[in-house]
Protein backbone atom coordinates (compact mmCIF):
# COMPACT_ATOMS: atom_id res chain seq x y z
CA UNK A 1 0.00 0.00 0.00
CA UNK A 2 1.55 3.57 -0.78
CA UNK A 3 -0.71 5.71 0.96
CA UNK A 4 -2.81 4.82 4.23
CA UNK A 5 -6.48 5.91 4.11
CA UNK A 6 -7.62 8.87 6.18
CA UNK A 7 -9.65 8.17 8.23
CA UNK A 8 -11.87 10.62 11.62
CA UNK A 9 -9.40 8.92 13.87
CA UNK A 10 -5.97 9.21 11.61
CA UNK A 11 -6.65 12.58 10.08
CA UNK A 12 -4.32 15.14 10.93
CA UNK A 13 -6.26 18.14 11.92
CA UNK A 14 -4.24 20.74 13.34
CA UNK A 15 -1.80 22.40 10.87
CA UNK A 16 -2.98 19.59 7.91
CA UNK A 17 -0.36 21.49 5.62
CA UNK A 18 2.10 19.01 7.87
CA UNK A 19 0.71 15.78 7.27
CA UNK A 20 1.31 12.79 5.57
CA UNK A 21 -0.17 9.80 4.18
CA UNK A 22 2.72 8.31 1.66
CA UNK A 23 3.70 5.09 3.45
CA UNK A 24 7.31 6.36 2.16
CA UNK A 25 7.53 8.76 4.65
CA UNK A 26 5.75 6.93 7.27
CA UNK A 27 8.43 3.60 6.60
CA UNK A 28 11.21 5.83 6.82
CA UNK A 29 9.93 8.01 10.38
CA UNK A 30 9.27 4.06 11.75
CA UNK A 31 12.66 2.53 10.87
CA UNK A 32 14.89 5.83 12.34
CA UNK A 33 13.05 5.48 15.45
CA UNK A 34 14.02 3.50 18.67
CA UNK A 35 11.63 4.03 20.95
CA UNK A 36 7.40 4.21 20.64
CA UNK A 37 5.05 5.57 22.78
CA UNK A 38 2.03 2.63 23.05
CA UNK A 39 -1.17 3.87 24.36
CA UNK A 40 -4.10 1.79 25.24
CA UNK A 41 -7.15 1.88 27.47
CA UNK A 42 -7.68 -0.44 30.18
CA UNK A 43 -10.36 0.14 33.02
CA UNK A 44 -11.42 3.17 31.39
CA UNK A 45 -8.41 5.38 31.37
CA UNK A 46 -5.24 6.05 28.83
CA UNK A 47 -2.18 3.79 29.79
CA UNK A 48 1.26 5.25 27.57
CA UNK A 49 3.97 3.11 27.78
CA UNK A 50 7.57 3.41 26.20
CA UNK A 51 8.93 0.47 24.26
CA UNK A 52 10.72 -1.00 21.78
CA UNK A 53 9.59 -1.59 17.83
CA UNK A 54 10.63 -2.91 14.32
CA UNK A 55 8.41 -2.82 11.27
CA UNK A 56 8.19 -5.63 8.96
CA UNK A 57 6.12 -4.48 5.75
CA UNK A 58 3.19 -3.49 6.54
CA UNK A 59 3.07 -4.53 10.09
CA UNK A 60 4.70 -2.95 13.25
CA UNK A 61 6.31 -5.41 16.14
CA UNK A 62 6.09 -4.21 19.49
CA UNK A 63 7.92 -6.14 22.26
CA UNK A 64 7.12 -6.91 25.59
CA UNK A 65 7.64 -8.92 28.43
CA UNK A 66 4.30 -11.36 28.97
CA UNK A 67 4.58 -10.37 32.10
CA UNK A 68 3.98 -6.56 31.62
CA UNK A 69 0.45 -4.82 31.96
CA UNK A 70 0.70 -3.55 28.37
CA UNK A 71 1.50 -6.73 27.05
CA UNK A 72 -1.99 -8.23 28.57
CA UNK A 73 -4.13 -5.52 27.70
CA UNK A 74 -2.83 -5.42 23.95
CA UNK A 75 -2.79 -9.37 23.17
CA UNK A 76 -6.80 -8.84 24.04
CA UNK A 77 -7.44 -6.95 21.28
CA UNK A 78 -7.72 -3.50 22.54
CA UNK A 79 -6.96 -0.77 20.15
CA UNK A 80 -3.85 0.75 20.59
CA UNK A 81 -2.71 4.06 19.03
CA UNK A 82 1.30 3.68 18.65
CA UNK A 83 3.00 7.24 18.65
CA UNK A 84 6.87 7.35 17.11
CA UNK A 85 8.36 11.02 17.14
CA UNK A 86 12.40 12.52 16.02
CA UNK A 87 12.99 15.77 17.27
CA UNK A 88 15.21 17.30 14.56
CA UNK A 89 15.60 20.99 16.02
CA UNK A 90 13.83 23.81 18.29
CA UNK A 91 12.82 26.60 15.83
CA UNK A 92 13.02 29.92 17.48
CA UNK A 93 11.08 32.46 15.85
CA UNK A 94 10.42 36.10 16.91
CA UNK A 95 7.52 35.84 18.66
CA UNK A 96 6.90 33.47 21.86
CA UNK A 97 3.70 32.69 19.42
CA UNK A 98 5.61 31.18 16.58
CA UNK A 99 8.25 29.01 18.39
CA UNK A 100 7.68 25.90 17.33
CA UNK A 101 9.99 22.37 17.01
CA UNK A 102 10.90 20.63 13.37
CA UNK A 103 9.96 17.22 13.98
CA UNK A 104 8.82 14.01 12.28
CA UNK A 105 6.47 12.07 14.14
CA UNK A 106 3.80 8.88 13.14
CA UNK A 107 0.66 7.48 14.62
CA UNK A 108 -0.91 4.28 14.15
CA UNK A 109 -4.28 3.63 15.21
CA UNK A 110 -5.51 0.08 15.62
CA UNK A 111 -5.68 -3.32 17.11
CA UNK A 112 -2.79 -5.46 18.32
CA UNK A 113 -2.65 -9.41 17.89
CA UNK A 114 -0.26 -11.25 19.69
CA UNK A 115 2.26 -13.71 17.54
CA UNK A 116 1.78 -17.19 18.68
CA UNK A 117 3.24 -18.70 15.56
CA UNK A 118 7.27 -19.44 16.13
CA UNK A 119 8.85 -19.04 13.42
CA UNK A 120 7.33 -15.58 13.08
CA UNK A 121 8.31 -14.71 16.46
CA UNK A 122 12.04 -15.70 16.22
CA UNK A 123 11.62 -13.35 12.82
CA UNK A 124 10.30 -10.18 14.58
CA UNK A 125 12.88 -10.91 17.04
CA UNK A 126 15.37 -10.50 14.67
CA UNK A 127 13.72 -7.77 13.40
CA UNK A 128 14.39 -5.85 16.77
CA UNK A 129 17.57 -6.59 16.84
CA UNK A 130 18.73 -5.77 13.56
CA UNK A 131 16.76 -2.62 13.51
CA UNK A 132 18.78 -1.34 16.74
CA UNK A 133 21.82 -2.74 15.55
CA UNK A 134 21.86 -3.98 11.80
CA UNK A 135 24.51 -6.62 11.37
CA UNK A 136 24.71 -8.04 15.28
CA UNK A 137 21.97 -10.93 14.97
CA UNK A 138 24.03 -13.37 13.15
CA UNK A 139 26.66 -13.09 15.96
CA UNK A 140 24.34 -14.00 18.66
CA UNK A 141 23.39 -17.60 19.59
CA UNK A 142 19.46 -18.60 19.22
CA UNK A 143 16.81 -17.69 21.26
CA UNK A 144 16.18 -20.29 24.13
CA UNK A 145 12.38 -21.82 24.13
CA UNK A 146 12.01 -20.45 27.51
CA UNK A 147 13.08 -17.08 26.42
CA UNK A 148 10.86 -17.04 23.30
CA UNK A 149 8.13 -17.81 26.13
CA UNK A 150 8.72 -15.12 28.41
CA UNK A 151 8.60 -12.49 25.96
CA UNK A 152 4.79 -11.55 24.11
CA UNK A 153 5.08 -9.86 20.52
CA UNK A 154 2.26 -7.71 19.20
CA UNK A 155 1.84 -7.38 15.97
CA UNK A 156 0.04 -4.39 14.71
CA UNK A 157 -1.20 -3.33 10.98
CA UNK A 158 0.39 -0.07 9.59
CA UNK A 159 -3.12 0.27 7.86
CA UNK A 160 -4.68 3.80 9.55
CA UNK A 161 -1.49 5.81 10.27
CA UNK A 162 -0.19 9.45 9.28
CA UNK A 163 2.73 11.05 9.66
CA UNK A 164 3.24 14.65 10.41
CA UNK A 165 6.56 16.56 9.45
CA UNK A 166 7.63 20.26 10.11
CA UNK A 167 10.76 21.24 8.87
CA UNK A 168 12.73 24.48 8.05
CA UNK A 169 12.94 28.49 9.29
CA UNK A 170 10.23 30.07 11.71
CA UNK A 171 7.32 31.10 10.50
CA UNK A 172 6.88 34.72 11.27
CA UNK A 173 3.86 37.38 11.12
CA UNK A 174 5.14 39.87 9.21
CA UNK A 175 4.66 42.59 11.74
CA UNK A 176 7.46 40.59 13.83
CA UNK A 177 10.03 40.85 11.16
CA UNK A 178 12.06 43.90 12.69
CA UNK A 179 12.30 42.55 16.00
CA UNK A 180 15.32 42.82 17.59
CA UNK A 181 15.94 38.74 18.25
CA UNK A 182 17.64 36.31 16.70
CA UNK A 183 16.00 33.68 14.71
CA UNK A 184 16.52 30.64 13.30
CA UNK A 185 16.44 26.87 13.88
CA UNK A 186 18.98 24.84 16.69
CA UNK A 187 19.29 21.55 15.01
CA UNK A 188 19.57 18.72 17.11
CA UNK A 189 19.59 14.68 16.72
CA UNK A 190 20.72 11.48 18.34
CA UNK A 191 23.74 11.29 18.05
CA UNK A 192 26.58 8.29 19.84
CA UNK A 193 28.91 8.69 22.33
CA UNK A 194 32.19 6.47 23.33
CA UNK A 195 31.54 2.72 23.23
CA UNK A 196 31.23 1.36 26.99
CA UNK A 197 32.63 -2.22 26.53
CA UNK A 198 31.55 -4.86 29.21
CA UNK A 199 34.61 -7.17 30.61
CA UNK A 200 34.87 -9.44 27.48
CA UNK A 201 38.64 -8.06 25.86
CA UNK A 202 36.33 -8.12 22.63
CA UNK A 203 37.21 -5.91 19.89
CA UNK A 204 34.25 -4.25 18.96
CA UNK A 205 32.13 -5.35 15.84
CA UNK A 206 32.67 -3.63 12.68
CA UNK A 207 28.69 -3.04 12.14
CA UNK A 208 29.08 -1.15 15.34
CA UNK A 209 32.39 0.92 14.22
CA UNK A 210 30.83 1.27 10.76
CA UNK A 211 27.25 2.80 11.98
CA UNK A 212 26.78 5.97 10.70
CA UNK A 213 23.12 6.25 12.22
CA UNK A 214 24.34 8.35 14.65
CA UNK B 1 5.75 16.49 48.01
CA UNK B 2 9.04 14.46 48.51
CA UNK B 3 7.70 11.10 46.99
CA UNK B 4 4.85 10.13 44.53
CA UNK B 5 2.51 7.54 46.21
CA UNK B 6 2.21 4.59 44.51
CA UNK B 7 -1.27 3.45 43.63
CA UNK B 8 -2.56 1.04 41.12
CA UNK B 9 -1.95 3.02 38.10
CA UNK B 10 1.36 4.50 38.54
CA UNK B 11 3.21 1.31 40.43
CA UNK B 12 5.77 0.15 38.18
CA UNK B 13 4.86 -3.67 37.41
CA UNK B 14 7.42 -4.49 34.91
CA UNK B 15 11.22 -4.82 36.27
CA UNK B 16 9.68 -2.71 39.90
CA UNK B 17 13.76 -2.40 40.86
CA UNK B 18 14.04 0.00 38.21
CA UNK B 19 11.12 1.89 39.60
CA UNK B 20 11.90 5.39 41.17
CA UNK B 21 8.87 7.48 43.25
CA UNK B 22 10.85 9.82 44.58
CA UNK B 23 10.21 13.84 43.09
CA UNK B 24 13.85 14.56 42.97
CA UNK B 25 14.02 11.87 40.19
CA UNK B 26 11.18 12.24 38.58
CA UNK B 27 11.54 16.18 38.08
CA UNK B 28 15.14 15.79 36.75
CA UNK B 29 13.68 13.64 33.52
CA UNK B 30 10.81 16.43 33.53
CA UNK B 31 12.75 19.26 33.27
CA UNK B 32 15.24 17.38 31.15
CA UNK B 33 12.91 16.12 28.07
CA UNK B 34 11.44 18.58 25.44
CA UNK B 35 8.45 16.42 23.82
CA UNK B 36 5.64 14.35 25.94
CA UNK B 37 3.68 12.17 24.58
CA UNK B 38 -0.01 12.49 25.89
CA UNK B 39 -2.52 9.55 26.19
CA UNK B 40 -6.56 10.32 26.46
CA UNK B 41 -9.62 8.64 25.54
CA UNK B 42 -12.00 9.82 22.93
CA UNK B 43 -14.83 8.00 22.05
CA UNK B 44 -13.32 4.94 23.90
CA UNK B 45 -10.52 4.82 21.90
CA UNK B 46 -6.80 5.94 23.09
CA UNK B 47 -4.95 8.89 21.20
CA UNK B 48 -1.48 9.42 21.85
CA UNK B 49 0.24 13.10 20.60
CA UNK B 50 3.73 14.12 21.00
CA UNK B 51 3.31 17.88 22.57
CA UNK B 52 6.05 20.48 24.07
CA UNK B 53 5.53 20.68 28.58
CA UNK B 54 7.26 22.83 30.96
CA UNK B 55 6.93 22.01 34.57
CA UNK B 56 6.74 24.30 37.38
CA UNK B 57 6.62 22.99 40.89
CA UNK B 58 4.13 20.06 40.92
CA UNK B 59 2.30 21.18 38.16
CA UNK B 60 3.06 20.21 34.50
CA UNK B 61 1.42 22.73 32.14
CA UNK B 62 0.64 21.27 28.35
CA UNK B 63 0.89 23.17 25.49
CA UNK B 64 -1.92 23.36 22.05
CA UNK B 65 -3.78 25.18 19.91
CA UNK B 66 -7.06 26.05 21.41
CA UNK B 67 -8.29 24.11 18.06
CA UNK B 68 -6.51 20.72 18.53
CA UNK B 69 -8.24 17.52 19.28
CA UNK B 70 -6.14 17.17 22.00
CA UNK B 71 -6.92 20.35 23.49
CA UNK B 72 -10.31 19.69 23.48
CA UNK B 73 -10.47 16.08 25.18
CA UNK B 74 -7.95 17.30 27.59
CA UNK B 75 -10.05 20.92 28.48
CA UNK B 76 -13.07 18.35 29.16
CA UNK B 77 -11.52 17.21 32.28
CA UNK B 78 -10.79 13.59 30.89
CA UNK B 79 -7.92 11.55 32.57
CA UNK B 80 -4.73 11.80 30.74
CA UNK B 81 -1.91 9.60 30.81
CA UNK B 82 1.55 11.98 30.11
CA UNK B 83 5.01 10.21 29.55
CA UNK B 84 8.50 11.09 29.13
CA UNK B 85 11.33 9.29 28.10
CA UNK B 86 14.88 10.07 27.04
CA UNK B 87 16.91 7.34 25.94
CA UNK B 88 20.09 6.92 27.21
CA UNK B 89 22.07 4.22 24.82
CA UNK B 90 21.74 0.46 23.71
CA UNK B 91 22.57 -1.94 25.65
CA UNK B 92 23.80 -5.17 23.93
CA UNK B 93 24.13 -8.04 25.91
CA UNK B 94 25.15 -11.81 24.66
CA UNK B 95 21.96 -12.87 23.94
CA UNK B 96 19.08 -11.06 21.58
CA UNK B 97 17.36 -11.53 25.12
CA UNK B 98 19.46 -9.65 27.16
CA UNK B 99 19.52 -6.79 25.14
CA UNK B 100 18.27 -3.56 26.30
CA UNK B 101 17.72 0.06 26.38
CA UNK B 102 19.40 2.13 29.30
CA UNK B 103 16.40 5.46 29.36
CA UNK B 104 14.99 7.17 31.88
CA UNK B 105 10.73 8.11 31.66
CA UNK B 106 8.17 9.04 33.76
CA UNK B 107 4.13 8.58 33.82
CA UNK B 108 1.85 11.13 35.28
CA UNK B 109 -1.66 10.14 35.32
CA UNK B 110 -4.73 12.70 36.69
CA UNK B 111 -6.86 14.91 34.82
CA UNK B 112 -5.70 18.14 33.43
CA UNK B 113 -7.55 21.53 33.57
CA UNK B 114 -7.03 24.09 31.39
CA UNK B 115 -5.60 27.10 32.69
CA UNK B 116 -8.37 30.14 32.26
CA UNK B 117 -6.58 32.88 34.46
CA UNK B 118 -4.50 35.68 31.71
CA UNK B 119 -1.73 35.84 34.78
CA UNK B 120 -1.17 32.06 35.08
CA UNK B 121 -1.23 31.41 31.53
CA UNK B 122 1.18 34.42 30.48
CA UNK B 123 3.80 32.83 33.54
CA UNK B 124 3.12 29.21 31.42
CA UNK B 125 4.07 30.51 28.44
CA UNK B 126 7.38 31.87 29.95
CA UNK B 127 7.82 28.84 31.42
CA UNK B 128 7.12 26.91 28.04
CA UNK B 129 10.08 29.27 26.38
CA UNK B 130 12.15 29.09 29.45
CA UNK B 131 12.24 25.31 29.26
CA UNK B 132 13.26 25.55 25.81
CA UNK B 133 15.47 27.74 25.81
CA UNK B 134 16.60 29.57 29.09
CA UNK B 135 16.90 33.20 28.52
CA UNK B 136 15.25 33.78 25.47
CA UNK B 137 11.93 34.80 27.16
CA UNK B 138 13.13 38.43 28.14
CA UNK B 139 14.00 39.35 24.59
CA UNK B 140 10.66 38.40 23.19
CA UNK B 141 8.04 41.10 23.03
CA UNK B 142 5.03 40.25 25.07
CA UNK B 143 2.28 38.02 23.80
CA UNK B 144 -0.57 39.24 22.24
CA UNK B 145 -4.58 38.64 23.37
CA UNK B 146 -5.31 37.00 20.18
CA UNK B 147 -2.36 34.91 20.54
CA UNK B 148 -3.38 33.77 24.02
CA UNK B 149 -6.55 33.61 22.84
CA UNK B 150 -5.58 30.88 20.32
CA UNK B 151 -3.32 29.07 23.25
CA UNK B 152 -5.18 26.44 25.43
CA UNK B 153 -2.57 25.84 28.28
CA UNK B 154 -3.42 22.73 30.56
CA UNK B 155 -2.43 21.79 34.02
CA UNK B 156 -1.59 18.41 35.18
CA UNK B 157 -0.81 18.20 38.90
CA UNK B 158 2.08 15.77 39.41
CA UNK B 159 0.73 13.81 42.26
CA UNK B 160 0.14 10.04 41.12
CA UNK B 161 3.38 9.50 38.75
CA UNK B 162 6.11 7.40 38.67
CA UNK B 163 9.71 6.93 37.03
CA UNK B 164 11.69 4.19 35.62
CA UNK B 165 15.41 4.31 35.28
CA UNK B 166 17.66 1.84 33.77
CA UNK B 167 21.58 2.19 33.57
CA UNK B 168 24.72 0.43 33.50
CA UNK B 169 26.43 -2.59 31.20
CA UNK B 170 24.64 -5.34 30.26
CA UNK B 171 23.22 -8.07 32.54
CA UNK B 172 23.62 -11.58 31.03
CA UNK B 173 23.19 -15.06 31.95
CA UNK B 174 25.65 -16.80 33.64
CA UNK B 175 25.61 -19.37 30.83
CA UNK B 176 26.48 -17.03 28.47
CA UNK B 177 29.48 -15.63 29.96
CA UNK B 178 31.16 -17.14 27.04
CA UNK B 179 29.52 -16.23 24.24
CA UNK B 180 32.02 -14.83 21.55
CA UNK B 181 30.55 -11.72 20.80
CA UNK B 182 31.60 -7.88 22.23
CA UNK B 183 28.91 -6.59 24.79
CA UNK B 184 28.69 -3.11 26.41
CA UNK B 185 26.81 0.13 25.97
CA UNK B 186 26.43 2.25 22.98
CA UNK B 187 25.24 5.40 24.82
CA UNK B 188 23.20 8.17 23.02
CA UNK B 189 21.97 11.11 23.46
CA UNK B 190 20.70 14.39 22.06
CA UNK B 191 23.03 16.91 20.19
CA UNK B 192 22.62 20.10 19.00
CA UNK B 193 24.13 20.96 15.10
CA UNK B 194 25.67 23.79 13.94
CA UNK B 195 23.19 26.90 14.38
CA UNK B 196 20.63 27.86 11.31
CA UNK B 197 20.23 31.60 11.78
CA UNK B 198 17.12 33.34 9.62
CA UNK B 199 17.90 36.12 7.83
CA UNK B 200 17.59 38.58 10.00
CA UNK B 201 21.87 39.97 10.31
CA UNK B 202 21.34 39.82 14.14
CA UNK B 203 24.32 37.74 16.40
CA UNK B 204 23.52 34.46 17.79
CA UNK B 205 22.79 35.59 21.67
CA UNK B 206 25.00 34.24 24.51
CA UNK B 207 21.91 32.15 26.11
CA UNK B 208 21.98 30.08 22.77
CA UNK B 209 25.93 29.78 22.50
CA UNK B 210 26.99 29.05 25.81
CA UNK B 211 24.02 26.32 26.18
CA UNK B 212 25.23 23.64 27.38
CA UNK B 213 22.74 20.98 27.75
CA UNK B 214 23.42 19.46 24.55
Amino acid sequence: MDTSPKTARSAVRRIPQNARYDRATIDAILDEGLICHVGFVAGGLPYVIPTSYARAGDRLYIHGSAASRMAGALASGVDVCVSVTLLDGLVLARSAFNHSMNYRSVVIFGKAAPVEEEAEKVEALRLFSEHIMPGRWRELRDPKPIELKATLVLSLPIVEASAKVRSGPPEDDEDDMSQPVWAGVLPLALRKGELDPDSSGIAPPHYLLADARW
